[in-house]
């Protein structure tokens, strides 16, 4: 089969063989699959990844499973071993022997085909095209903010960065709070946050004045924690959802010296983001910047890795 | 007056004028002071500060207030200006215009003496002798942990780093939890906490497993951080109490990953600390390591960098 691999390098791969379910899984045909910047990570050597890249999918069950068979689903990311004392927990999605599609120790989605655990599976409703279902796993990441800090209807949230994730989070945001600000780089994109009536500053005109009870940084740049501790005012909140492969140079003195209380923040709720997105209350559509044949994932994904661009997808079968 | 100064350089002044009080300031006569990491900090630059450093002290006051006037004293260290919008907030602390005794913008208390707010100032008990009452502030800032952060008896708390702070944690934490573990690097600090019924473990056995409900960084070291990420179990709570001069390279990926909360820690509560050190429910006085005359402030500050030393105090009028 035709996939998108990592070992050292990005390439294409034409005659990979295709992956068997086990009994706990199903095989699934890919639709469309979409790239996020986690991707762009991996491709730098993120997690030290090797196999198929790609975790946002929707596909058809076609094998492993009499129940799921023919169904349209998305899969959440993370496989988990159901027995360790932090899935015994509740936190199975902290698996301590988990392996997730496309990033950590299991083949992902820039595939004809991949196979994951029946348990999974989420089925994907009428109401929802398979573009925007590709927007369920990153939308759910954007909820599990709301899910984990407690933002009330009076509170000011700004949101550093302007790419996929912070698109998603601004429109999360939107009906909740009384204000979210978007500050980004790229006027294209603060322009797509604008056309949903949020607020958007460009970076180089903003000034951090340390007053703001919550701020995300979405930047998925190591600069843009220093630039959220800027902006977070003592005692306030700030939630990460960047990850990278590299670090840099970083003083957290200002994290003690005004309190500030740091919430790392990964995957979200799969039934929320469904509902989200198949009710119309986050509208998705407007974030696909462009689609590219599968076969031409290598393209697509220096597309993605433009400043300019936001959701990027595949078409498995064009 | 005698005074420890510095500009760039540590330095013993002999001829430093007294300082003059402002109409919401006492004149304290310092009774005996305290060295702490900060204070060893600063001496390498931390806040850029230049004057009279120090800030644990016990002093009377001889000037500025008839109602004060020869009560012994204890100060809060953050002099605040009562009218910004923390102030006005209830986060007086984090005020926006505020000096710091011996840290930021405003004279310490290794000097004969020094002037305080009124505002700031907490009588000494009878029961608390001079050499206690110099603890009270740095009590005062490990109590601040217990009051941020839900802990219930039924956790366990490994505190990262066997000094000053370190020491003062795991005796506030001893009552309240299941249990208490100090990790640490010198062998005459881990026995003393040892001797409070606290277990410890010397850093170089210490295997961190990702499975600590609560940790708290009192390291003083950037590279405890980096400890303090892979001890803290996923959705755990990492609080911070480390403040340098520097910071080094870090990759805040593992916050995310495991969506750890960090909870930066700084200054506590006065009541709270001469309450536990009157009652004996917190004894310090084990944790004097040395006293030194103010004259001999220079060798007291070399003293207290050592790795096996815990509190050293200055005696003003010895």
């Amino acid at each position: 089969m035709l996939a998108i691999c990592y070992d050292g390098n990005v390439k294409l791969e034409t005659d990979r063989a295709r992956p068997r379910p086990s009994r706990s899984e199903v095989l699934i045909e890919v639709r469309k699959a979409g790239i996020c910047s986690t991707d762009l990570e991996v491709a730098k050597g993120y997690m030290a990844f090797s196999g198929v890249m790609g975790h946002e999918f929707v596909g058809t069950v076609v094998a492993g499973s009499r129940l799921w068979k023919g169904k349209r689903v998305v899969a959440e990311i993370n496989c988990v071993c159901g027995r360790c004392d932090l899935c015994r927990g509740g936190l199975s999605n902290h698996c301590r022997h988990r392996t997730v599609l496309g990033i950590d120790g299991r083949d992902g989605c820039f595939a004809e085909y991949l196979t994951v655990p029946v348990r999974n599976l989420h089925e994907v409703p009428e109401a929802v095209s398979d573009a925007e279902a590709v927007f369920v796993e990153p939308l759910a990441s954007a909820l599990q903010v709301v899910r984990q800090v407690k933002i009330t209807a009076s509170n000011e949230v700004i949101v550093l960065g302007d790419g996929r994730l912070g698109q998603l989070l601004v429109r999360v945001l939107k009906g909740r709070v009384q204000r979210t600000v978007m500050v980004g780089r790229h006027p294209a994109k603060l322009e797509a946050a604008e056309k949903q009536g949020i607020q958007t500053i460009h970076e180089k005109d903003f000034v951090p004045k340390a007053g703001a009870a919550f701020v995300v940084d979405a930047t998925g740049r190591a600069e843009g924690f220093e630039l959220a501790m800027r902006t977070v005012r003592p005692r306030g909140t700030l939630v990460l959802k960047s990850t990278f492969a590299a670090g840099g140079e970083m003083n957290l003195t200002p994290l003690v010296l005004n309190e500030v209380t740091v919430v790392g923040s990964r995957c979200g709720p799969f039934p929320d983001a469904i509902r989200a997105i198949a009710s119309r209350s986050v509208d998705v559509s407007a974030l696909i910047s462009a689609e590219y044949p599968l076969r031409d994932g290598l393209v697509a994904l220096r597309e993605a890795a433009r400043g300019d661009r936001l959701k990027v997808l595949l078409d498995v079968h064009r």
